[in-house]
């Protein structure tokens, strides 16, 4: 079965959460800069998701690019990595309006963590299908990155309970990992993670 | 006439669809984890109904794959299969705000009916197109899992009028028919549905 | 320069469009049945605009199906139409809430209109790159259908004055004309329009 | 690495930014004409960023054709452009309520600097992977029309404060320089820019 409609209907379904994100972001009634003020929390949750849902897009893409073809478990492995992406809107709105409360950071790390393990799975699906020599499973390797970033997520909803502002430090730190392209990063935050 | 723009405007729509309906979820005021226990029915819901578009794209990907080319009909019949799913997301929410009243869950049920008698006309089109000797004619064979899920939907949509939980239990069962790809359960169901 | 990209573009515009006219049909706060009665305008107001919709795509489809590539100009002419039928949305909204009064009923018909021209425009901006011998420029003829409709559309605005139900009659004739694929039809909708 | 997914991907999203803009134009409740007056700066705003919408998908669309492949770094510099392409929704939003007044219109045209400038990073990002000799490299070339743009945003934003119609009419004339395809309004513009 061919990759191809996966990759788009995948692109699409990305595409529009991205887009949709950005209604959340109202016009204020009033006409001075002040005005944007109130909107600086919604507007970096925005941010941190446009990247975080970009880095899943790029990660799907080169993903995808080493499958060959795919079965109907990669196609329901793909339907549930975007279920999880699918509620990042509603994470990233929730936790605009409460930026340093527990529950709504919390959420949005769990979500972040469903996303990540929904990754896996898909990867697992993917080798599965191509088998353990396949170029793909060579491609996605040990994955480190990605089972760093489901540590540190976990860490993250821990400290959600006596510090939300850490919980935002770690979000914005697994990005950056994955948009840093350092092995040096990477390495100093493994340390971190399982410390 | 190729069918890459058919798929590719398929796409796009159930893309759409699956991913408008998570605006439905809409981030509670208050910043407690238990303000999210009254969205619980509208997320069964959402989930619910995710899963059914994802079924539909899961099968339309694998009839279309084994589809040469379409026609004037086809295209029509493809047009009046989204316009059924495209009701989805509106029934997704009134049902989610009531849950267990007749009418919201009833009307759940017949859009469901009518998206499955839609299908049912696609495939039609798609083998009077190719020929009753075709490979698609083949693959789809007598669909009998689509029969066993337009009777178990009429059913649902009749019980609906004494008991709402049981059409809810009926269409969780129809899901699952779909996405447990177990010949003993759709055997199992084809049973309870003709009984 | 190749067609792909504005055929995607395209079909992610029209599948964006039909979708999210949809969000306009707002669940009830009630449960019972008729009170999904005063959403019978908006419903058949989208009803119509889907199939608009999907008349504009299907044709869209054919034509851009002959053409073998595209040039500037042909790529604002398509722009230019997306911009039109970008409209429907709006004008179905206003049209489902007073569906028998003369401004809403009229814009209607403008927005309709407008796309009609933009249409023809494309299709010139086609024949004059692919040249007047091209299969394309046989494709699209003298193309009868889509003059009749602008025609049909002006009487429609006009007797929006004094009798809106009869230029929803108009609407609906136009889509029949467009979607029964039967000359007879077409040549009784000829006498109508020019009578 | 493939530029299929790059395409679809950025075409996706454009297409959806074209399309919630026009969730802004509401339906007036009162059903006479002069209910739409109120409307029409909304409805000019978004005619104008769906022209600049229009722009930038015919520019990328005619640049990624000279694209033979893409890399990370393209990847990332293409997210950036669809980033401060995704709140122009917003800052048209913003503008449509308050057209004549500092903030809105400042903002609008903050949004389309950096927009113009993430293109130009993304035209950097595509010469360093296919060489300066590359036939992108010739097909960007010094990119003047760029360059003036990016001259007159930063014009308008000044004159922002003390005469916003003359920022309007900047963002008019930037669109008409890139739509009309006539060197000499060009030329004209560009002694308008830096004098």
């Amino acid at each position: 079965m061919g990759k191809g409609r996966l990759e788009a209907f995948s692109d699409g379904v990305i595409a529009i959460l991205i887009t949709i994100m950005v209604l959340e972001l109202r016009a204020p009634h009033e006409a001075d800069a002040s005005a944007l003020r109130p909107l600086a929390p919604v507007f970096l949750g925005y941010l941190m998701s446009f990247v975080y849902l970009g880095i899943y897009w790029n990660n799907h893409h080169h993903m995808l690019h080493a499958a060959r073809e795919v079965n109907g478990r990669v196609l329901w492995a793909n339907l549930h990595l975007l279920f999880w992406l699918s509620l990042v809107p509603f994470t990233t709105s929730w936790m605009g309006e409460h930026p340093l409360t527990t529950a709504p950071v919390a959420l949005y790390g769990f979500v972040l963590l469903m996303a990540g393990v929904a990754y896996f799975f898909l990867a697992q699906a993917l080798v599965a299908h191509h088998g353990a020599d396949s170029p793909i499973a060579k491609a996605i390797g040990s994955d480190r990155k990605g089972r760093i970033s489901v540590t540190l997520y976990v860490v993250a909803i821990a400290a959600s309970w006596w510090a939300p502002w850490l919980s935002l430090a770690v979000y914005v730190a697994v990005a950056a990992m994955w948009f840093v392209p350092d092995r040096r990063i990477e390495r100093a935050l493994e340390g971190d993670g399982t410390g």
